[in-house]
């Protein structure tokens, strides 16, 4: 780099940023995935926000502790991976010594245009529908700690966890109400939208996927699917059509009454993954 | 907070991304100095890169790992303190568990106009600048280990550096060629800059600050202050007059043999604190 900061050519409408950190052995596994994979999840978790806003990334910046003897390249060649196949060029970062490793991405975007899609904007009445079927991460965490091998589907998804820009965008376009990443897991994080909105929900179904429980489905998280509302749910899935996108799939409805929380005929209780600290 | 992403007004103009990380034990010594003084220097330092191309500050966010029982308020009022006297709001964040306290912050900055001001533009004949006397930060962590109190004027200089956003800004005003903070000292900060220009240095004198030994001035890093080149001297000083700046102090000018690098009669070896890793 050289510099002491980055310089970015001026962005287009508003400017979006968020910051997660992974930590080996805490976010990730080592007795069962390699040290890569911890960059990869890094990068995407935090891409993952940007399309959880409806908006385009434009570079990312990559601060990393580490122990004497870490192997540092393959941590960076998980982190180049992701950081090529999302479009997000790292621009600058920070090295330094501690006993985790710990990686903390921070992703900047932009929403052309303005209208970032928050997570309070859901209506009584909205369609709720997700980006895809749900629960392969988790499904692929229990599949690798059984034995499956780096390369099986389910486990492929449990470590290079794809953010869903295209359909952030597409759904930013259509004029969906609320939005948000499902990074914790729709038992958790559709909670978190409702209560951001200040509304209920009524799911009629949840969308399982192939060799995943409906627990992992519910819970498991780092999907990182798109929950979204809308009160024009053919424009939507008319856009995801027209930009080659698999069709959203509708899983409910809002409701006015922030109380009614139910999936078919029972109250869905929060549930998910959340750090203990 | 809420949602997935901080969401900021359009920038104006060219933006500017820094990312730091601080580690409680390495950055700072805990049997010295109290945790929240950890996120002070992590916002300062990455806001001093900010100031150090001549940007003003937009927004940061701030990823923080911690083991359990870590005094995560008394942390936190040290990034709030920093953060609202350099005019940085911290608008996100992430939090995770681990063994060490890490504190990664990454700023946001804009250069009105554009001309961000790098490190590789000095060019020979320039005269070269500092904002201040050096050695402040590094006697004070020497003074407090020989047991003066927290209160004490070069340890507060080396608990609270204070990033140089107004003088940077007014260096980007007056057109110099080349800037950088030195962070890490002019021992081996000045090295840089000229390594990135392709130029060497003579300098004449080195303003030693009062309590520090040349040794400090030289190696300390962490006070902060901004080094300068520029073929206009005069109008520098105006500027900073005008804003009622401390006037910067003239210690050499840079000469076009990239192996010519001199304090005095004698070579100017490469030091300073590079962290270990």
């Amino acid at each position: 780099m050289g510099d002491d900061c980055a310089v970015l050519a001026p962005f287009v409408g508003e400017a979006l940023i968020s910051t997660d950190v992974a930590v080996w052995g805490v976010h990730l596994d080592p007795e069962f995935f390699p040290l890569e994979d911890l960059g990869f999840k890094a990068v995407a978790a935090a891409v993952s926000d940007i399309a959880a806003m409806g908006g385009r990334v434009r570079a990312c910046v990559v601060a990393v502790t580490s122990p004497p003897g870490t192997d540092l390249e393959e941590l960076h060649r998980g982190i180049a991976d992701a950081a090529a196949m999302t479009g997000c060029p790292v621009v600058g970062g920070d090295l330094a010594r501690a006993s985790d490793v710990c990686v903390a991405v921070t992703v900047l975007g932009e929403c052309p245009g303005g209208g970032a899609v928050r997570r309070s904007g859901a209506r009584a009445g909205d369609e709720i529908l997700v980006t895809g079927p749900l629960g392969r991460a988790a499904a692929g965490l229990r599949r690798r700690r059984e034995g499956a091998s780096l390369s099986d589907e389910l486990v492929v998804a449990h470590r290079r966890p794809w953010p869903r820009l295209a359909e952030g965008q597409a759904a930013r376009g259509a004029g969906v109400h609320a939005m948000m990443d499902l990074s914790d897991g729709i038992g958790l994080d559709l909670h978190r939208l409702a209560d951001a909105s200040g509304v209920g929900f009524e799911l009629s179904t949840l969308p399982v996927a192939d060799g995943a429980t409906l627990e992992e489905a519910l819970g498991g998280g780092e999907d990182y699917e798109l929950v979204m509302t809308t009160d024009d749910p053919g424009r939507l899935r008319m856009l995801f059509v027209d930009r080659g996108l698999a069709t959203p799939l509708s899983i409910g409805h809002v409701v006015a009454d922030p109380s009614v929380r139910t999936l078919g005929a029972h109250p869905l209780a929060r549930q998910g993954y959340q750090h203990e600290l």
